[in-house]
């Protein structure tokens, strides 16, 4: 069988120049233990989010969707439990949108709970020595509403897709002028292969 | 009209011999704006919980309920926004119960968004200059079950009472040997106090 | 006996309207326990603090000298052990005064230790119930240079004053809108007061 | 021209199996630069550090002095700048030991500044993209203990040897079951070489 998995990470928001979810995602490989890895690069807009998402979810049709998104001042890998039906930030996105306690879509469930393994993944990152917890709490911002979306998509339209979202660090050089946690784009790309290689085992 | 408000706190868990919840909550008065304060101690109890404050909430049927409990930690009034259906914890309950990833009733909704005016009651916080925020986890402890569990009552029963949860922080008397944040006992009771006469603004 | 206590708080500083060590010490008896109280508000400046703060010594020839400032982010009272011989900053003083690595004096001690009873203090802060620490740091900003310019000040003139420097956390009105720790301006006010009266014990 | 760089780790201690300060020490080569790197493991022993450090030193004559110890909970490579006359914990030491507010020395100076170009190595670290910091406190445990006595050693002897301290996070495998930054071992190692060779420079 040829699996397929869909990984996206973010283009950069806020002050910073890069992010290191599309750094680490964009160098995996086009293949792990034989699945096929269909890379994105998702813009920081909750417009945008719940136009395209969708699309290229449907374009690709894979059977494990793994988001991930920059959580500067976490200290390790956040495997999310949960997406909630809520856009709200202090913060513009890169559109210029900043939402107040609005819903992502009307008439939605309240939150949509991960269909990756999200335990095992967690396990399996320890078990390689790489520091990790599972999340309550996605956020508000993007991050939370690319999850949200691709879980209410995958569900509304009966798609047989494993799906979640992995918050990551900072990494070093986005820390040399400012006291916050950091991870290694090593480490973070070891930790999504890890996460692809747990969500693909039947 | 005489308006039934159901505030409860809970007992003390893990090493602290009080819970400022209820600390707040039993100096309340038994009417505010002249509403009726109904105030009830919880059991920090997965499983007490979930047997014993839906019967609270058919005795006093209530028009208002406000949750509260002890978010060590965090620095501020934390008005929450949503509970999610999962019992998880690595620290075991006052009956030594320490579930993992357990749903907190099967084939229920993933998540409760509170019914209280969070935004409303933040802003008349700050406007009295306490320190709040809407949090968008109430963790996977006790509280959240709490939570979780006044929201799937009053909604599978039709009941018509705005129901919430609010963590607060540690007292004073409880971080003198921890550094760690805190609010005074005062304030805090004056915290829930504004956010019961919110909550019952028509 | 007529005893004489200089304590003295800081104007604002930074993107601050209210500095609460000023607000704090503006506001104590001009009698306490006997004791006079001698009360000035520092500017935020490096070189100002270098030629004022001797001159405001040595015109009142205090007992007691507690100087207190702001220590925003900090979570209870700071009761500093040692002020070193640096100046070092990434933010501008109110002068536009930006030093980095400089020592306050050429050819003077590295540091020197506070002479008020700073453990009896912090206990006695504990006793009523007023989260306090020893800190083993006051920066390297204008509080420390301060503390600094006392300790060297009343060491090279033989004067026979107990010396050292309190920081305090923000107070609720300026944590508003950042998620920083607090105290409220009361217990700031009780907390110096206690440290006055400890300070002045035989 | 034949220079003698001692550096030294500290054995675990506290609830720790490994202290990554010898980890990355012992893994230093034995030449670098041209350099002959002495390395050594130092017992988490206040009394120990203040009889063996003088004999390490005086049996090694080096021109440099590199101490290095775990600082847990710090976020990057601390380069510490001063060294207090203190010795103050609330845990035990590795012999039981458990000072409150004692000198190290009687009659000795309140503090000594680290003699190692400490403004440069964080420049050179950062340059490297690793995230690192000038430390305004080594503490009061017996790290500061071990860079007070190595300071006030090569002062009283009149050594002409370039001393000093750095405080490195804890690594990825201490942090699997708590949540706390971290470095990698290899980062970490990288950190001390680079301040070795910045501090051999003429």
């Amino acid at each position: 069988m040829h699996v397929k998995v869909l990984v996206t990470g973010f283009e950069p928001f806020g002050e910073e120049k890069i992010n290191p979810s599309w750094e680490a995602v964009k160098n995996l490989s086009k293949e792990i233990n034989e699945a096929e890895i269909i890379k994105k690069r998702l813009p920081v807009s909750f417009k945008a989010i719940k136009k395209k998402l969708p699309k290229i979810i449907d374009e690709s049709m894979p059977e494990v969707i793994i988001l991930t998104g920059q959580a500067g001042g976490r200290v390790n890998i956040n495997v999310e439990r949960v997406a909630i039906n809520v856009m709200d930030s202090k913060k513009e996105d890169n559109d210029g949108y900043k939402p107040e306690d609005e819903p992502i879509f009307e008439n939605a469930p309240a939150a949509y709970f991960s269909t990756l393994p999200i335990r095992r993944i967690v396990n399996a990152l320890k078990h390689n020595k790489i520091p990790a917890t599972i999340s309550n709490t996605a956020g508000t911002y993007v991050c939370n509403t690319a999850m949200y979306v691709a879980l209410h998509h995958t569900t509304l339209n009966g798609l047989n897709a494993k799906t979640g979202f992995i918050h990551v660090p900072y990494i070093p050089e986005q820390v040399l002028e400012k006291t916050q946690p950091f991870m290694s784009l090593e480490m973070i790309e070891k930790a999504i292969e890890i996460a692809i290689k747990e969500s693909i085992k039947s």
